[in-house]
């Protein structure tokens, strides 16, 4: 908690002795009080780290972090980010029909429990416009058929291009490869299964049919191969024989925007970092 | 609960109108009171129904069950059954090397929790023979080679001849189709991931590698088909990216066991009707 | 599921032999099929039947109730009442400041899931009109104060007078024992904690302080005492030393939201019965 | 993972920037490399760090502490240890008759899962002397009665007066103040219920009376006040009307034995730190 502004620093590199002494002394060096340290080891030799400080003052970042490039970044072969949690990051949200996770991120957002600032919604269809122009926010109806999908992700890109995060939210049209390598922002997706269960199409109904005692949701990152991308948050309840396709659909809703919302609320707050094809999630 | 021996009928047919009042009258003419029902009727139209009433005196079930096939089975194409909670079942367990599911269940038959009657272990290695004589159990250890596995099997399938249920608590090796036709009790499997995932060998390694946030197990009966048999119990736990390998393992031993005594004890208590490839589990 | 209308008959009575035969029976003499039973016996020697049939024809209703008080009714000592599945009720909601039941109703009710049919909304806040009336439904701003107490509960009264249920979706008031007598419908509060811990006022600073590592919230009919009705729903999520009481109040809202519907749509779906102080939810 | 022997310093002080720089510093220049982080500053102004780093060389540690308690410790005012990954601590158990949670930690002992080594079991009852001698530990049955709990606190003293952790694995007698103020090493206690909830006899017994929907445990420090002490795990199972007083012990065993198990291994890890009545679990 703590509402003063901080810095957040993520970074990635090979493992080896000294790294959390050696940044958290740089940052100690340049008067910048840590209030939150996050690391981690993997077996294979990789070392994770998120660190929260003291907000670096605006007129002081270039050199800080030019400083840190040449100190540490390099010599250390460090993929790393500095994040400032003072610059509100931008969120676009897609949706087809189902509107439940859609609703829930209005809500969140409206109650500023986001961690973000929804800036617009698109849809491949229209319905959705009321609710969403209602809170203030611009809704765009962008259809998509095999004819016009070329077209139609442009049109869905334009919208996008200064966004931050970009949210399928039971968004059910596949994204073109080409789509996602010029979408400038990482695209989360919820998934209506436990993945790697049940990939692609109608997954409740394959759930009904194999007779699991769980159904549950994963938010991932999108990737070009379907469902396969680094996930973040999963999540189940348990069904039994008396619940219908249906009855999974109804109960899927709520699985589904919660374990949406916690994703994108990891991402926003600049907790999860990619190792490989999967996530850590500090 | 309660303690007064009662006999338990299950049957499955064809739904139509009637069916509830119609047994439930047989049962009152016969003079039977019924403590317990549960009933569920299918998309599909199959009925499915669970009755549990006063005991039928021994002298009396023969004459009762002839009554109650041709009023009731035969006309109505019922595949029925009448379990008696006096006679309980027996059952085998059979083990390799992780013992985590295998002590769990001698706990609960110790402790009087199981509701079945465990007579033997059998095992293809050596390592469980104390514990299991400890408790007075036979333990039969059968080492299986690819070259001595029709005679192995042989030898098993002697050993459970009379058992009502076969327990396969994390037995690694595969049964074979032939062995399977051979049995005469059903058999129960632990797998060690949330089925329809991860079927077959190291779940575990296969759920580190996909990098996802919950590992589960699934109690399933033993089908020829591999891990694709009727779901009877899931359950899961969530990990994260501190948890390797070893550490699902270790999380996923808790799971197994109580996935497994969930399954064995619905199964041993008359609770697990079959519907195709999927359970009902009243 | 399917959506052929269904009478439902709830019913509570000393147990004794026969009960089920006898309904039953009734029933299918009077050429009802029975769709869905499910009943229970309790330890103290009460039974509660829920039986799902064909809807009776409404100009057979009269004939068929008074029949069954007679018959069964009267001489079993029965409580009980039936219920049209096709007559859907009618549903108030009560609100203060917080929003996220009242936001996850409306959403509900808008999808059609929640089984019943809002028909107002009553808080002693204005703040929420805007989102209610967008949706159509009327919206009435009673502000309460010590003073106006008794001219503000008798206003609620007028309000909710032909209402089937009444929702205390974060309501933050006590109702007086007067308000509660004179109120002809049922009414379901939720609690932000596990009851019967931190009954009372700031449950989740209580359950800071006292160091807990799970939170919880609980649906429960409403009666003289506080936080001490009988409970219909209860769920918990773990917290752990990093959330503050903030943060409880975040994680305990996607809890408190989520309970209170099941508990809602169980008591619109005739499913919860009354055991003294105790639920059956069916 | 990884089993290269580590040095565990856990400290507590009051919170002050530069903390993390100035205790990863220390280390770095005494050329230990760190390998595991964990840090929290609550609200309240204090600051708790757990840091694993490469093992101290038994010939230096002596010089090492002496160095830490004189640049850092007192000057930062640290509540701290040093703990050694390759000193095993000693744990010893108390159980009465209810085994459930004892044969866990056997279980989990032998399978070289507990994290620490049980060197002794004591029971008011001699029913466990069997399995706890057959494993090959020492079994002290001590009857404890109104006339002769002195003489037997004393006794139990005596036997515990070189263990690191006392484990209450359903020990059912009170102990008094007296004994826990000469016990020398911390006692964790298994409640069976969800704590604030049902402090004190017959948890589940008053849970029924009070028709909850969920049963829980909880393992906790043990102080002086009843069922007072900091939480250090809990877990919850879901219940119904169909389940009795004997169903909900029946549950609970699997929740018990699984929280206290959780909250043993998390002390013997040293990830357990006290803020006052809480615990932080890292």
């Amino acid at each position: 908690m703590g509402d003063a502004p901080t810095t957040r620093l993520l970074l990635a590199c090979p493992d080896q002795p000294g790294l959390i002494a050696r940044v958290s002394g740089f940052l100690a060096e340049s008067g910048l009080n840590i209030v939150d340290v996050d690391q981690h080891s993997t077996a294979e030799g990789r070392f994770f780290m998120r660190m929260v400080f003291d907000q670096v003052p605006a007129t002081e970042r270039d050199a800080l972090e030019l400083r840190f490039a040449k100190e540490i970044g390099e010599p250390f072969e460090m993929d790393y980010a500095f994040h400032q949690s003072s610059r509100v990051k931008r969120v676009a949200a897609m949706v087809s029909r189902e509107d439940h996770c859609l609703s829930d991120l209005l809500w969140r957002w409206r109650n500023d429990d986001l961690g973000g600032e929804l800036v617009t919604v698109i849809s491949n269809h229209p319905d959705h416009a009321g609710q969403v122009e209602a809170v203030g926010l611009p809704f765009h109806h962008i259809s998509v058929t095999p004819e016009n999908k070329d077209a139609a992700e442009k049109q869905i890109l334009s919208l996008v291009d200064d966004v931050d995060l970009l949210v399928l939210a039971r968004y059910m049209q596949i994204l073109s490869e080409d789509f996602l390598h010029a979408l400038s922002a990482p695209a989360i997706n919820i998934h209506h299964s436990f993945l790697p269960a049940f990939v692609g199409a109608d997954p409740y109904h394959r759930a009904y049919e194999r007779g699991v005692k769980l159904i549950g949701a994963t938010a991932h990152y999108v990737t070009a191969e379907l469902d396969a991308g680094p996930i973040i948050a999963q999540d189940v309840e348990p069904v039994d024989h008396r619940d219908e396709v249906t009855d999974m659909i109804r109960i899927g809703r709520d699985i589904e925007r919660l374990v949406l919302a916690r994703a994108v609320m990891a991402h926003l707050d600049d907790r999860v970092l990619l190792d490989g094809d999967r996530t850590i999630v500090f």
